[in-house]
């Protein structure tokens, strides 16, 4: 065990990509908690597409980081020192924390994890934020019935893998977008997706979704934006619903991106456009956990997560995730 | 009497703004109304936002007219034969007819029209297809709520002016956008809209909108698109409801507009936008006659008409909808 402790900071606000710049690995001594605390020996790290905009200096749903504060965000690790009687040493945890070798949780805001469930990298995925993600923004945004086509970007990262495979689940025709031939053939041949296109290989979104959609689409989930979104927007079916949980491709911008006009677009269709925060069905987590968790155990979904080792190269999994290095869900191994 | 009649006929199909060839005005016989049907001597002719998409050689909600069709709208007239047990000569009606001296109406598909609940031209605009349009669309999509800030574009219209005002009604602070200082004053000293942007003569729409709508905006009804549009969305309230009516500020492009894309600007608000067809509404038609006429008799709701005089001019009364001629509804007087 590490007698110091190592965290990442955030050096300096980005002017568009992020750097290493960005980043700064400073050492320290190891914390103590506090009454009601957790000390934990993180094991597995989670870098989030969410981040980028807490590293803009304005208000938004997520706090700017300051710069100079610790990076924050989802782990899972051992109880290594308990200041609460829910949690003793040894015990497996989930929560937020700092992208550290050790970090100090609220007990209250901890949640137990069991690695006969799932692998513990699945707690930073589709039992996590992610998978909840998906599940709302889902159901509850795109509200997908038996038989209409959804079309999803993002498809094999952490919430689009999920949301694909639960609209499988809801009987409907299910399209994903993804970057490379491996990942839509993931899609395609684990996942259950019906069609999956390879938007870097492909030149025409619109004859692509022609073919893989051919009955127009009744549900967009989108986590790109971009291009993508431009192409599907048109082939919206009426009475169509976007829900609009990420969009990637602007995330790096430093001015407001521009491109087609979409509200004319919406009125033939009276198709609805809706932003999502998984925040809002906090007090539904329960139910969506134990959801999640018993079709993750019956096999109905599948999932995956690309693993960077070492804290180290924290920044580099938190960078990949702008060019898609991640099959499903980005994680960083801390410690064994 | 005349006893000829005629009729305009969609020309040709315009490229950019409709121009006088778009139209062109034939003479021919007065029509003989079959079994069921009337024949109406038209008084007023509705010209609408919503006809230049029907010029168009594309699918979409309204059928697209052929080249050669006559041109088609609301009519207000009096029935000088009738075909029908439901209505006799002299009979005033409303229903949808041709431009034209002389139009026949399904008897099915008319309605009756009392001079005393209100001027024959109301039956255009806030009895109308666009009082119910702002009806439907501002209390199912809009959704507003008392204490919400509710911001209309294109509000001095026959759409926008009865927003503003069912909003005040329901207890909303209300802020319009229209094209000159007599529409603005309009708006904020008959219609009791809380503030007025006249957007032909504001350099910056967002900090007009600071002033206007200091509490930020909870609900948008879009007649316009554009800039107005692109000033509102980040401006929008936690929750948001944007109600997607029309985009004249776009009906004459030819080919797809670009702009601000608004995507992004979704997420942290989780604001809904959706596009809305008055005609999803026909089952509640009666009841919203009922409210309308109501509103209108009690006097909480005001109306004005703008009168083009003459069947020979319904293409200028057409063309200035879109230079925004019009205060309140636009309307054509074929006869008296």
């Amino acid at each position: 065990m590490r007698d110091s402790n190592r965290t990442w900071h955030f050096a300096a606000r980005p002017d568009g990509e992020p750097t290493m710049d960005t980043f700064d690995l400073r050492e320290g001594d190891v914390p103590d908690p506090q009454f009601g605390q957790l000390l934990v020996r993180v094991r597995y790290l989670s870098v989030d597409p969410y981040m980028r905009g807490r590293m803009r200096d304005s208000e938004s749903y997520a706090e700017p980081w300051a710069v100079g504060d610790p990076l924050q965000g989802g782990v899972v690790g051992e109880v290594v020192a308990s200041e609460s009687d829910e949690y003793e040493a040894g015990d497996l945890v989930t929560g937020r924390g700092t992208w550290s070798d050790y970090t100090v949780l609220d007990a209250d805001d901890a949640a137990p994890v069991d690695p006969d469930v799932a692998d513990l990298p699945a707690y930073l995925g589709i039992l996590g934020m992610p998978g909840r993600t998906a599940y709302f923004g889902l159901l509850n945004v795109g509200d997908p019935r038996p038989g209409d086509t959804v079309v999803v970007s993002g498809a094999a990262g952490a919430v689009g893998s999920t949301v694909g495979q639960i609209a499988g689940l809801n009987g409907c025709r299910v399209v994903g977008f993804a970057g490379s031939d491996e990942k839509t053939a993931w899609l395609t041949d684990d996942l259950g997706f019906d069609a999956a296109i390879n938007y870097k290989t492909t030149d025409d979104y619109g004859a692509a979704l022609d073919d893989a959609a051919p009955e127009g689409i009744d549900v967009y989930f989108d986590n790109v934006g971009g291009p993508i979104t431009d192409a599907v927007f048109p082939k919206l079916n009426v009475d169509a619903r976007v829900a609009v949980c990420g969009q990637i491709a602007h995330y790096n911008d430093e001015s407001v991106p521009t491109g087609p006009r979409k509200l004319p677009q919406l009125i033939a269709p009276r198709a609805k456009v809706q932003g999502l925060l998984v925040s809002d069905y906090a007090t539904r987590f329960g139910a969506a956990k134990a959801q999640l968790e018993s079709w993750v155990a019956s096999g109905d979904l599948q999932h995956r997560e690309t693993v960077v080792e070492g804290l180290e190269h924290a920044p580099d999994a938190f960078l990949g995730l702008f060019s898609g290095e991640n099959i499903g869900k980005q994680v960083v191994r801390v410690s064994e």
